[in-house]
C-alpha cells in the first residue's frame, strides 16, 4: 500500500499476476474437483486458492481469485472455459444489434460471489496483508465479447471499432459502467487496491488507443481512485505508456520489453510502476532469474514506488519453488539495493 | 528499388504482405485443387500466384510465394500445414540433443522449388518490376522449430534460451548458416531484393535481442547486403527498433503501434522504412483505411527511402477491392505530398 502511494518502504513489495494457478499442485487439488468456473463462484474455495498463495509464497498482497470475464456473463454472453483452449463466448458481440441487446446489469447480485469470497479472503487473511480487487479494461473486455475468446490478430475487433464506432463505443459505455460499479463493490466487500486489466491493448497505436480506449477507461479510474490505489496494467504498451498513464492509475503496469526505469521516465514521477520480469524466466534456471530480477532492482534503485511483478501472469509449467525463490529474492536484494 | 536505396520516386512505392493469398480469388481457386505446401512446392502455380496477385493489385513489387518455415523441412523437421490451425511441426526441438540431430541441408538441391519459382517469376514479370525474395530470422525460425508451431507465450522457446543458452546459440547458428545460403541462392536465381521476416522477435527485450537474436541476424545482412537491398521485418517491436537497425537492412519495417516518422528517427536517416498501416484497416470501411494512408504517408511527407505497406500480412477476410484502392491510393496521393 505505502509502494502505491510511492512512500519509502524497508523492502520491495511483490506478488505476481496468476500467483494462485495451475503450477501451484494445491490449486490443481482444489480444481479436480471443480471447474475453472466453478471455482470462480465458490467463495470458500476462490477464498482458500487466494490464501494458499499468499502462504506459499510469502508474497506482499493477494489477488482475488477470479476471471476478468466473469463481468461478461450477467450481461448475457455465454461464457465458457474449454480444457486446454481458453474462453470462449458462444454467442460473440458482432454488430450494434447486439450491443444493444446486452443487458445492463439489472440483478447487481449476479456477481455477489465475487464480493463473498472478498469478505472471506479479508477474513482469513492477516490484516497488514492487502487484497487487491481487479477487472478486465473496456477494450480488452470487448475484443473477448467480440472475438469470442482468444485473437492473435483481433481482426473482428478491429472490424467492429473501425467500421461500426458508434457500436464499439457504445459496447465500451456499458462495459465501462458495468466494470465501475464492479470495482466499486469489491471495494465496498473489502478491496485494499485494484488493478484493471487492459492485457491486449498494446494491439492499438497511441491515435486508436486515445480514440478507442482511453473514454472508456478513464471512467474506472475517476470511480474509484479517491477510494482506493489503483494499478494499470497491460503488455506489449512500450508506444502508449503516456497514453495509459493518462487514462489512470496511481501505478502503471510494464511488461519485460521495455527496461523499467526508461518506462518510469516516460510514465512520470508522480505515478507508481509495477513489474517488470519476463515470465518465462521463471521457468528456469533460477540463476538467471534472479539476475535478471538484480537488474530490474538495480534499475529502480531506492526511488520510492516500485511494486515488484511479472510482466505477465505465472506460466503453468513454473516449478513452484522458482516462484518462492523469488519472492524471497526480492524482498532480501532489495534492502541492499 | 530506388526507394530502397533512399533515392527521390515519382510516387511513394507500395507492396504489400501476403498479396497472393487466401483473400484473392483467384488464389482460393488455385488453392482447391493443392495444399498449401504443394503449391510452395510447384513453381508454375507459385509463379503464377505471384505474378496473378500483382497484375491484380497493381502494386510496385512481387513477393516471391512461399513459406519461411519451408527451410525447416530438409533440416528434418516434419512440418504440416493444418487447415485452420496454422503451421505445425511434428518432431520439434526441445534439447540440445534434438538440436544436433538437425542435418545441415546436405542436398542444396531441396529447395529447388522456390529457386525454380522465382526463375518462372522473374520471366512472367515486366523487366521494371522488383522480386523480392525472403526468409525467417533465425530468431522465428527457431521459435517455431521450438513450439512446434505458433504460440502466444513463447514459453519453450523462451526456456531453451534462457535455460540452454549453448544449444539456443547452436540453433540459431544452423539456421543462420542455412538462411543465409538460402537468400544468396535466391538472389542467384533473380530476386532483386530480400526481405527477412523475424516476426514474433518483439517478444524480446532489447538486452535479450542484443544476447539471443542478433549475433544470428547480422550474418544473413552480411552475406546479402552488397549484392541486393535488404528489408528487415518485425512486429511489435517498438521497445527494439535500434537493435533491428543494428543487425541489419537497408530498409526497416515497422508495424502499426508506432508512428511511422518517430519510429524513423529512431532508425536513422541512413535506413529506409517499409509500413506501416494496420492490416485491420483494409477490412473497411474504406474512407478509413485511405485516411490512415493519407495520414502516413503526411508523417513521412517527401522524404525518399519509404515503401508502403502493412504492419502486418493482409488478413483473408478481406475485400480485394480494399487492396486494390489502397494501392492506387498510395500511388495518387504520394503524388501530392
Amino acid at each position: 500500500m505505502r509502494a502505491c502511494r510511492r512512500e519509502p518502504v524497508p523492502y520491495t513489495p511483490v506478488w505476481l499476476m496468476r500467483q494462485a494457478g495451475r503450477y501451484m499442485r494445491e490449486y490443481r487439488e482444489v480444481r479436480e474437483k471443480t471447474t475453472f468456473l466453478e471455482l470462480c463462484k465458490n467463495p470458500g474455495l476462490a477464498a482458500e486458492v487466494t490464501v494458499t498463495a499468499v502462504e506459499r509464497l510469502g508474497v506482499d498482497a493477494a489477488i482475488i481469485f477470479a476471471d476478468i470475464l466473469l463481468i461478461l456473463e450477467p450481461l448475457g454472453l455465454r461464457l465458457e472455459f474449454s480444457k486446454g483452449d481458453g474462453p470462449v463466448i458462444h454467442n460473440p458481440v458482432r454488430s450494434g444489434v447486439d450491443v444493444e441487446r446486452l443487458r445492463e446489469l439489472e440483478d447487481p447480485a449476479a456477481l455477489d460471489f465475487v464480493f463473498e469470497a472478498i469478505k472471506h479472503t479479508r477474513q482469513a487473511l492477516p490484516g497488514n496483508l492487502p487484497l487487491i480487487g481487479f477487472s478486465g479494461a473496456p477494450f480488452t473486455l470487448a475484443s473477448y465479447a467480440i472475438e469470442g475468446g482468444h485473437s492473435n490478430t483481433f481482426a473482428k475487433t478491429k472490424a467492429l471499432m473501425y467500421g461500426h464506432p458508434e457500436a464499439w463505443h457504445r459496447l465500451c459505455e456499458k462495459l465501462s459502467s458495468v466494470v465501475s460499479n464492479y470495482l466499486v463493490a469489491q471495494i465496498e466487500a473489502g478491496v485494499d487496491a485494484v488493478q484493471v486489466f487492459d492485457s491486449w491493448v498494446g494491439v492499438l497505436s497511441a491515435a486508436d488507443y486515445r480514440e478507442f480506449a482511453l473514454p472508456h477507461t478513464r471512467p474506472l479510474f475517476d470511480a474509484v481512485k479517491k477510494r482506493v490505489p489503483t494499478i494499470h496494467f497491460g503488455t506489449g504498451t512500450a508506444a502508449i505508456l503516456e497514453e495509459l498513464r493518462e487514462a489512470g492509475g496511481d501505478v502503471i503496469g510494464v511488461d519485460w520489453r521495455i527496461p523499467i526505469d526508461e518506462a518510469w521516465t516516460r510514465i512520470g514521477a508522480d505515478r507508481g510502476v509495477q513489474g517488470n520480469l519476463d515470465p518465462t524466466l521463471l521457468l528456469g534456471p533460477p540463476a538467471r532469474m534472479l539476475q535478471q530480477t538484480d537488474s530490474v532492482l538495480a534499475r529502480i534503485g531506492n526511488r520510492p514506488g516500485h511494486i515488484f511483478n511479472l510482466g505477465h501472469g505465472i506460466l503453468p509449467s513454473t516449478p513452484v519453488e522458482h516462484v518462492q525463490m523469488l519472492a524471497q529474492y526480492v524482498h532480501s536484494a532489495s534492502r541492499r539495493h
